[in-house]
């Protein structure tokens, strides 16, 4: 079955679907994030993670688990896991060593409120209750799919993919990229972590047929890159009360970025394609309903911040 | 059986067993390290793990998994990613913003080396790479071996093990601490990384009795401390030179430490205490052959660096 000839959902029926699942997110993070932590380090943590965030990372491993009628245990975990790997990412990256922003999501970063040494800490000690949530003992979650959720995930977040993303932008500040060099940061900086969010949601489901696994990976990379493009449109267009961080901040730190290398307009097509792409994928998915996957690639691309 | 009236191993005996293991330790690391990062993120890996360390860590991990027979593949894996951990918590301790460290080895510490924001994120991807290391595809390691190992690792990793005895500790200084304090510090600092080595090793095993595995389990823990006592110590009476990193540190940053709150002799007698009950806990553990064992406690205990 194709979702051809099945009318798009409007902004109501995405909030009617995200809604209760995004309550479920945050009360599940505020039980697990923190908890039993030293106090210094269990507030950083929490402050970092806890209502915050468009929560785009959660959605995609929940949509995509629904998808496959995946085990919803694991994608509640899975979803947790990687939004706490969101997080910290974005703790560490805005370190004075790193891109040294004070403000983030309307409020002051991590290690303005805490101090350099915390937010280090609270980062690092986010990364590892990620993969401790993927492991619960005595729940019903399969240790197969336990380990293909830290599969999925260490290789979304390491040196091949989130990190790595991160040490090639670090080193081309100021550097003329190529837009496949500009595409290759960003498919491991940003990318890695929303497809990794759609696999791990497919692999919350059981006997999958790699034919959907194929399409919901690609679905995921047009996504990931999607949003990078979008973000890069909007650090241009955008003013910083509405992003809730520092706008203009690639621009002015001389950043290779799609709006620099293809122009507004030219940035805004290839969002336009991307998007198509990632409907394309989901048209040869073979899933039943792959409505929330089509509305969130939709909520990419036409956000605002 | 126990290990009553068998004859310690000699230093010959230990380097006969460690010297192979430590041969396939550094080869499948070096094999897995920084391998297909990008250049300055690989190399900054690299030079953070390789050439380096006691290997101690590993070595329980690879002692705890032969005596209950263990899965030696899944054993090397875990050996080198809890060596991973360790080795990504040197950069980030070793950065100015926590210790402020430039020498670690013998050698300038990663930071100095690589800057940063590189020793930064080399640390980070080092975390993900030991949980990818886990959880491999495709080879015969069993899904409940790999997830068990993965939940341990991340325990003793995350908030309420190394990086939250990080933060006491951060917390600690210039405090007067007690000694029950001190000890909570330091079980989550360094011994919960060591115990769960052990713990690790005997996930490799097949329905290891729970006797046994309670019993490593307080052996880790023992030999935990004790590593860190005789730090304390060595802090303390060797020089930078033999040390291969700064001496004098603690008493210089106004840490409290072993040797400040128990004295010097104070402080040996806890760590012979401490390798008394871990020596203790092998009799109780119904293990065929803990020799290696019983001497890497030995090690711990009499090592000079």
């Amino acid at each position: 079955m194709t979702v051809a000839g099945i009318p798009r959902w409007d902004a109501a029926r995405l909030a009617a679907w995200s809604e209760p699942l995004l309550a479920r997110v945050e009360s599940a993070l505020s039980g697990w994030v923190g908890v039993d932590a030293p106090v210094q380090l269990g507030d950083a943590m929490r402050y970092a993670v806890l209502d915050g965030g468009k929560r785009l990372r959660p959605l995609l491993v929940l949509a995509a688990s629904e998808a496959v009628d995946g085990d919803a245990d694991a994608a509640l975990r899975a979803a947790c896991a990687v939004e706490l790997i969101h997080a910290y990412s974005l703790v560490h990256d805005d370190l004075p060593c790193m891109d040294n922003d004070v403000l983030r999501r309307g409020k002051p970063t991590v290690h303005v409120k805490f101090g350099e040494a915390d937010a280090l800490l609270a980062g690092d000690a986010l990364q590892a209750l990620a993969f401790e949530l993927l492991t619960p003992d005595g729940t019903g979650i399969s240790p197969v799919v336990q380990a293909s959720l830290c599969r999925l995930l260490a290789r979304a977040a390491g040196s091949q993919g989130m990190a790595g993303g991160q040490a090639i932008d670090l080193a081309s500040v100021g550097l003329a990229l190529s837009e496949a060099e500009l595409r290759n940061m960003h498919r491991l900086k940003t990318g890695a972590l929303l497809q990794g969010s759609v696999e791990m949601g497919a692999a919350c489901g059981r006997g999958v047929a790699p034919v959907t696994l194929a399409a919901l990976r690609d679905y995921g990379a047009a996504v990931g890159l999607a949003f990078q493009v979008v973000d890069d449109i909007l650090d241009v267009t955008a003013d910083s009360a509405t992003l809730g961080k520092t706008a203009g901040k690639d621009a002015a730190s001389d950043k290779p970025t799609y709006v620099s290398l293809l122009g507004l307009d030219g940035a805004r097509a290839e969002a336009r394609r991307l998007l198509a792409q990632a409907l394309d994928a989901l048209e040869r998915s073979e899933l039943a309903d792959t409505g929330a996957l089509r509305a969130l690639a939709h909520m990419v691309v036409d956000r605002d911040r």
